[in-house]
């Protein structure tokens, strides 16, 4: 493509008008999530920094016995800053200095949950198969540089920061993760949980550097209500949401690095059907730009060789339990936004829907349970 | 709503032009399926009879092992035709004669697996919670006057057809069930399948007139590929989805009656995620229009007492395994979606994606059959 589209959503408004545009949204939307009002300071940071930002604001039904749990939920999307080939430390430490000033902003915004793209630090440099250099992007969870960094602002803002990194595991033979550290409001490391499915697609080897999680669905629960995180390819996994949902998420983050060409159709549908299907909130996160890698490598689909990994698309998008979305970010600029929601809604949306209660776990338990033997049969009519 | 919109794709049709509504498709409809070519004949009966056709073609790569599996799949929207305090009888032979016209054409488009909306015989009376006189609708699955129809126009045409019906089994104790009964090319009654999640929302009252299915979820073995349905509320339940999947489905119907109000933003999103979660084609059919009752009834929402149901916006589509899908169907008239198909995307789309190789079905079923338990210990973490 010569020229990538800001948004979807841009389109729409710029050639519908009136009711129809009103139609359309209500169809590809939901019932309308307002806008949150942002001050003038937020905004002329945002402005002067070069980044979009956006806020909206989902309701829920007030009750009389629990007061609205409301929650202002951040999700940042970003370039990397400088190119590939500079040393390792440089290119971290330029993220870093770019990425502060998004953090200071939504710390200033009120954010209390704000979460970063999967493997923030560095970039997706998955593709090129190369185990030299980009290893040395991966560091502790417990203490490596980019927790403490985080670890600051966190408490500075009083802020839930989710930081999803390249995990060392030095405790354990040196080996490498996917892994989204949970830092809590007061400064301390809650946890971490790692990616449950791991792609091997397109420019995706990912499964060449590190392994599936073995910690199974970790729910944390923090100040601000009980979040998750399901890591990119995870998204493709309709158990790998239920299992957030069964140990109780409220929010379930879903920290990506896709690109167009792969799975842009995808992206509207599938965190949004998790939200449904769950009765939680989702915040579907997508890295932005093109990514160029020093030497060159190949796709697995006949193409020669190249150096970039295609364009990362961005449209970080929140989806709420009754279906409604906000508008995604822009498909090409650094963003951050800010969606504030009541966590009350979730149960008010199982009450209504009734989608828990008429799950049936038994049946799909030995269903789920047969499917796994060697010997399974699988259940077919034949005349 | 004063007036129903047409269809969400004319509206963008109509507005954005040239790179900009290619993008837009793209985005929201993945890659273009292209236009399936029906002769003059057919479109003129169509036109003749007063309803909607439209035909769509997805195609596969070429393989050096197997044969394209070309199907071709049609999906009948419909309204009913006389008022609902007519005979029972007159209802439904009103809907067999109207039926009848679109099923041959159907046929004589050269469908290979046809299927129709969920309880086809009547109008979705469950709203009125009256037992008298909506269940003299039920019949046999396997003799039934609608099954006995159906099948000279199966033979005829050599064509499967699945036909949802309200379903009296008087040998268990003269129950009613919701079920799909499959009738073969040969006119031979394959099997039936039965509605495996019951709703309690909005007007659904279906729960007051029939269980949950005891059947599990079989895959039919036509000669036209491997079909299975998952009918109505079981779309809004990715397990159910993932049950005829891990049967070995290549299509799953979704026969359906649904209302604006209550779904239609979730509409695009559910069978769709099924398509890309289990790769294998999905196709969604809805109603067609407002059905007024006799009595009046409420909605459990707290407004006074009304005699009818909303509006059924229909919009029938087909899902693919890649994440495509057909435009819909109108909102508002009566239709016919034939899609020409190659079921050997399903295998090649596994490879590609690999969803069911990292799907790791032996940590969930770990996870339901602990989330069965009542001792059932949620995984939360805890500062």
């Amino acid at each position: 493509m010569a020229s990538e589209v800001h948004s979807l959503e841009d389109i729409l408004q710029r050639n519908i008008q009136g009711e129809e545009l009103k139609e359309v949204q209500r169809i590809l939307y939901g019932s309308p999530v307002k806008t949150l009002d942002l001050t003038k300071e937020i905004e002329l940071l945002a402005a002067e920094n070069n980044f979009e930002i956006k806020g909206y604001k989902v309701s829920a039904n007030n009750e009389e016995e629990r007061v609205a749990r409301i929650v202002r939920v951040g999700a940042i999307q970003n370039q990397i800053i400088i190119p590939t080939d500079k040393p390792v430390l440089e290119q971290t430490n330029s993220i870093y200095e770019r990425l502060r000033v998004i953090i200071e902003t939504a710390g200033q915004a009120g954010v209390n949950v704000l979460c970063l793209q999967e493997a923030w630090t560095m970039p997706f440099a998955f593709c090129t198969r190369e185990k030299h250099p980009w290893t040395q992007f991966a560091e502790s969870a417990e203490d490596g540089p980019s927790t403490v960094f985080l670890q600051k602002l966190a408490k500075q803002y009083n802020m839930v920061i989710v930081s999803p990194i390249l995990e060392r595991d030095e405790v354990h033979q040196d080996t490498l993760w996917n892994t989204a550290v949970v830092i809590s409001n007061t400064g301390a490391v809650l946890g971490k949980s790692r990616k449950n499915h791991i792609p091997r697609v397109g420019d995706f080897n990912e499964s060449t550097y590190y392994m599936e999680s073995d910690m199974g669905h970790p729910v944390f629960e923090t100040t601000f209500g009980r979040i998750a995180i399901n890591i990119c390819y995870g998204r493709h996994h309709p158990l790998n949401w239920l299992g957030y949902g069964l140990n109780g998420a409220e929010i379930v983050f879903n920290p990506s690095a896709t690109v167009g060409a792969l799975s842009e159709p995808l992206w509207g549908i599938e965190a949004r059907c998790a939200a449904i299907a769950n009765a939680y909130y989702t915040v579907a996160i997508n890295r932005i730009g093109t990514e160029e890698f020093p030497n060159e490598f190949t796709s697995g689909n006949g193409k020669p060789a190249h150096k970039d990994f295609g364009h990362f698309y961005g449209s970080s998008y929140v989806a709420a339990p009754n279906g409604s979305r906000t508008p995604g970010l822009s498909r090409v600029r650094d963003g951050l936004l800010i969606t504030e929601i009541d966590l009350n809604l979730c149960r008010q949306v199982k009450d209504t829907w009734g989608f828990q209660m008429t799950q049936r776990l038994p049946v799909y338990k030995d269903l789920i349970t047969k499917a796994t033997q060697q010997d399974f049969k699988r259940q077919i009519v034949k005349e």
